[in-house]
This record gives structure tokens, sequence and C-alpha cells, in this order.
């Protein structure tokens, strides 16, 4: 059987986590935490577990979840999202961001995608025939050049793919760019979709500027949302996407023959976590603490970097200390020096490489002293 | 946008469910126990909870829950699965079976399924440009004409779909059965995947003829099982599926571009659970008990039945008792007496209407009685 998709192998999250495991290297490629979520949240879902809500959840979520998302919306982005027809209690972003690709993306189809991309973008287009159309983030701040985006609309551009706060680069789109955006897509018939998986990860008081908040955008826009990066359970692999009823509609038949509903308990706990908005407004904060004191302990090294702005990845330029192509000094860095990262060039279009390597600091600040003093020696 | 499916609605498990629900009917239509899972593996997920694996699990799945799944494929049908590289778990067996097909089905493949067929089928190929072919299964005993699926190969056929013990039927494939098909499939290049959830819920001292046992079947074949029916936790949307490592390898990138892994915690829960053979042994003799004692109950009514050898549904002929539509027939039980059942014809080509209804009686006895006591009025 010849592959649908020849190019892929494993993605780099495995190859490196893998890889830190083996070296026994601090593990700041992949992004997850290492320390534990809420007790009072592990116990939410444990009594959800006690009092049985072990069958079926309601195919589009327990509905306890639903109205906590759509109150949640709400009151951040002041967008109105109705728990019964527009919000999708999905197993993870991923799942929702391949279920709107497979509901929509036919053969030849062209989606527009943003590099440095994540990585599960481009396969999910290929596997259903359609045709991504990269276009490269530009210089050390990865902005967008508005008028390329212009510019690669074509009539058969069905989707495009945006994603703020940025993974990899810890960059985020201001309210002009998202302006801009709106007017590129104005009289098209193009579908949004934005992954918004950090936005509750942002820092210096900037306000994310969710798709939900531009009303040109919000019309046409699949946004999606990861509770694993929000609650620090990303093993849970949980989060949701919210849509306009007709898109959702389409969302929803695809879904439920891609996974029908998500594992329940779960859900309860979840939602009734989310019900007190004390629980995500605090986030910011906290992992800002984390990034100015993982910057802060790297000043005196060799690599360079502009500070992360959401997200919790902080990307280091290393183009001071060696030639090296990134894949190989990531994994150099790795088994010599026991600290593993993220390759930004696999990210990129032909796999350009600036010398860019990722790292992760939702860790402990005992995980991040230990890395810091590995990074300054280098 | 058009839809790519234009001709699906609600799955009939949620439309039947919701009504069961607002009429405050007896829900024997969308398959789930209604009785509580053991207390012994809602505690060892609790266990995993609180000790923190609550971050990514590995892609393919945790590592004690693919041994487990090694161990039990060994042990129930004598071949080895390697857990590195031939078992993934999944986000349920419908995620399985959904990632399968994108894997493989490109547009204007064909892919054969036996009709009745469970829902999930037909939209996936289709969603991937796929075309279906159905075979109806023959008479009271939903037997399968191989003549006729050995005329229904075409150089254009890419997969078939089994499903034993068969949902909505409830009845399984031979071993004679699955020589046939092991001939017919021996010389094509034709995946098969074999739909297994209800493997452990089969009757009267049958064994399951899972398509592990036959070499020639095995060799090109996906098997998808469910923890969710096995274990009484449908909720918690957890199978996995088994394949060759050339196979395997394929599914394995578009799986970790779907859901890339499954719910940590209740991996940890069910893995250490499913090391002990006993927890799935027992299990045809605890359904046998109910379908039993549902039959014994119901046998002056005016419903006629064979009696089902597997899975946990028992279909009811009512045409002793009125001409009237199928899906008009359920829909009138669940309002007017209070007992929902799905009609078999959502299921068939063309919707064809035998007069036949699908109970689920993994129900608790009290319930299974109440069911039969309004059945004996009918
Ligand atoms: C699904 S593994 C990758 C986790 C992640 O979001 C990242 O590291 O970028
Ligand atoms: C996914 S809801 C349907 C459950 C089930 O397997 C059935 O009722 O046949």
């Amino acid at each position: 059987h010849t592959s649908k998709l020849p190019n892929v192998g494993t993605t780099i999250f495995t190859v490196m986590s893998q890889l830190a495991a083996k070296e026994n290297a601090i593990n700041l490629s992949q992004g997850f935490p290492n320390f534990p979520s809420d007790p009072v949240l592990i116990e939410m879902v444990q009594q959800a577990l006690r009092e049985n809500y072990n069958q079926y959840a309601p195919m589009p979520g327990a509905m306890i979840l639903r109205e906590a998302i759509a109150e949640k919306m709400e009151y951040l982005y002041q967008r109105s999202y109705h728990p019964d027809t527009e919000i999708v209690v999905t197993a993870g972003a991923t799942q929702a961001i391949f279920t709107i690709i497979s509901a929509f993306v036919r053969p030849n189809d062209e989606v527009i995608i943003f590099t440095p991309a994540y990585d599960c973008y481009a396969p999910a287009v290929e596997t259903h025939g359609g045709k991504v159309v990269p276009i490269q983030l530009q210089g050390k701040e990865f902005t967008v050049d508005w008028d390329e985006v212009r510019n690669s609309i074509t009539s058969k551009t069905k989707m495009m793919i945006i994603n703020t706060p940025h993974n990899p680069s810890g960059t985020v789109l201001s309210a002009d760019d998202m302006l801009q955006l709106s007017k590129i897509l104005e009289n098209t018939n193009i579908i949004l979709l934005s992954d918004e998986v950090y936005e509750h990860i942002i820092f210096d008081g900037a306000q994310h500027q969710s798709a939900a908040l531009f009303p040109k955008l919000a019309e046409r826009a699949f946004i999606t949302a990861s509770f694993g990066k929000t609650f620090h359970n990303t093993g849970w692999k949980m989060g949701y996407c919210v849509a306009p009823k007709p898109l959702m509609d389409e969302f929803k038949k695809v879904h439920q023959f891609n996974v029908f509903s998500v594992n329940h308990p779960m859900q309860i706990g979840v939602g009734t976590y989310l019900k007190n908005p004390e629980n995500y407004l605090q986030l910011p904060a906290f992992f800002q603490e984390k990034r100015d004191f993982f910057l802060e302990a790297i000043k005196a090294s060799r690599f360079t970097f502009t500070p992360s702005q959401g997200t919790y990845f902080q990307v280091l330029s290393y183009e001071n200390i060696t030639d090296e192509p990134d894949v190989e000094f990531a994994k150099r860095l790795t088994k010599e020096h026991k600290i593993a990262s993220i390759p930004l060039s696999v990210f990129n279009t032909n796999n350009e490489d600036h010398k860019l390597l990722r790292f992760c600091f939702a860790k402990t600040e005992e995980t991040l002293a230990k890395a810091a003093d590995i990074l300054n020696t280098i």
C-alpha cells in the first residue's frame, strides 16, 4: 500500500522526548508541565468517577462543560456561543483540528498555514488530499507579511490556519494583525481555523487577540482550545472548539464518527473547575513568573533571545555559538549536555534552518535552574 | 460550503437516547450498561490520577496497557503483536476505525461493508472520498453470501470491514465463515478491518472467531477492540487496534495527528486491570445471564426472535404486531409505551425495513424486568 503520507515520520515531539528519556536529559522539548495539576481539579474528576459518570457523554460534550465554555467565551471575548449548537468538546485540540480539516478539505483544496507551523496541520490537510500553501513568518519577531497573505489567496483557498499565541515562536498576533486579516478574508468564503490553545498564557499585560473578538473573523472561524495546556494536564487529552452553527453542523457530522464523544468523568471534573474564572485568570501571571525566572537565569549565557510573548515556549538563538544544523545541535545538546529542546527547522517550509531551538519553561523553578546552569556553560 | 456528508444527520443513537430521556422511557436503544463498573478498576484510575500520570502518554499508548493487550491477544488467540510497533491505544474503537480509513482510503477506493452495518463505517469512508460497497446479510440469521462477496471485489477494492460479534444483529461469524473469507482475500491486496469490540460478549459456549486466529487474515488485518464495552465504561472512550507493523506504521502517521495520544490516567488504570485475565474471562457468563433473563422474561410476548449469539443486543421482530415502519414504531414505543430501542432499517442499504428492533440488555435485572413487562403488553 503506497503511503498517503510518504514524508511523515515520527513527530519531533516523540523523537526528542524519547531521546531525552534515553539520555537521562532534562526534557524541555515536548511541551508539558512537570508540576502537578491542582488537587482540587483532580478530586473533582475522582468524584465524577465515583459518582459513575462512566457511560457515554452526550456527543457534543457534557452540558456542564459546554455551559462553562460558553460563559468563558462570553466573559473573556464578549461573544456568545450556544452550548447546544456551537460548542463541541474534543479529545484534545489536535482532534478538533484534524476533524475540522476532515469535515471541509477536499482533494486539491488549498490551505494556507504560517511557518514555522505546529506539525499537525500539514499532514491533516494532506491526508485529505488538500494542498498546503505555506507562508514564512519574517525575521526575529516572526511577523506576518499581510500583502503576501493577500497574494497567496486563490479560488481554491478553502481554509487558513492561524495560531496565536504562536507555537513554536512564542509570538502573538496584535489587534492590528487581526484587523488586517479581517479585511483580507471579508469578501471570501475562506474558513478560518484559529488555534488558540495558549490563549491563557500571554505576558507583559498583553490581551489575547482571539478571533472571537473580531466579528468578521468570528463569523467564519473555528476556534480551538486545550484544557491540557490550561490546567496542566496534557495527558487528559481534552480540548474543544467553537464555531457558528452552520460550520459546527458540518464539524459534528465528522466528529460523531471520529470519536463520537469524549471521556465523561474528565468532562464533569473540568466543567466544574472551569465554572470558576479564577482558575484561568491566574494563568498569565503564573506562567510569566516562570518565563521571567528562566530568562533571568540564562541572561549570562551565549544564547540570544527575544522574550516569549505567549505560550510556554522560549526560542533561543545559538548563532553566536556554532554553525551546526539545528537538528544535530539539539540532539548533541541532549546527548552531551543532558538538555533536550526542539529544533525550529522541522516546522519550516523546506526545513529552513535559522539556528533556533525551542525550550519549554512549563517546569518547576528547580528544573529551570538546572537547565539554565547547563545552558550557561555552552 | 457544500457538505462532504450531505446525507448524514445526527446518529440514531443520539436521536433515540435523547427521545428516551425526554419521554422518561426505559432506554434500551444506545448500547451502554446501566450498572456501575468494577470499583477495583475505578480505584485504579483514581490512583493513577493521584500519582500524577497526568501528562501525555506515549503516542501509541502507555506501555503497561500495550503489554497487557499483547498478553491478552497471545492468551486468547495465540498471536503475537509487538507492543512497540503493532499495538496502538485509541480514543475508543470508533477513533481507531476512522483513523484506519483515513490512513488508507483515497478518493474512488471501494470499501466493502456488510449491512445492517454499524453507522460509523460509511461516513468515515465517504469523508475520504471512498465508495461504500454494501453487501446485505441474508435472512433471520443474517448470514453472509460468500459468493456475493467474491463477486463484489474489483480492482478498486481497498478495504473490507467485518464485525463479529455483529452489531446490530447479534450474530457471529463461524470458523467456516472466516476460512471462506480467508480464501477470498488470499491473493488480493485488500486490507481487512475486523471490528471485534464485542469479542468478550459471546454466548452458549461459542468461541469468538477473531481475525487474529487466521494467519491469512491476520497478515492483512486491523483488529479493533473497546474497553468501554468490555469493562462497562463506555464513557471512558478507550479502545485499541492491533495490526502487523507495515500497516500499523501507516496508521500511526495519521493517529499522531488525529488525537496524538489517549487519556493517560485511564490507560494506567485499565492496563493494570487488564493484566488479570479473570477480568475478561468472566464476561461471557456475565452477559449470558442477562440475555437469558431477558429472553425468558419476554417469551410470552408477541415479539419473535432468534437468541442473540453475541454482543449485548437482542433483535426482536414485530411482524406479528403491526405493519408500521420500524423507525415510526420505535418512536411510538418510546413515546407511548416508554421503552426505547433502535430500528434496524437505519443500518440497511436503502433503509430496507424488515420490522426489526434492537434492544440492549446490558442492564440490571430490575431494568430488564420492567422492560419485559412493557414488551409483554404490546
Ligand atoms: C502532542 S506533543 C506536542 C506538545 C506540544 O504542543 C508542543 O510541544 O508543541
Ligand atoms: C457511540 S453510541 C452507540 C453505541 C453502540 O455501540 C450501539 O448502541 O450500537
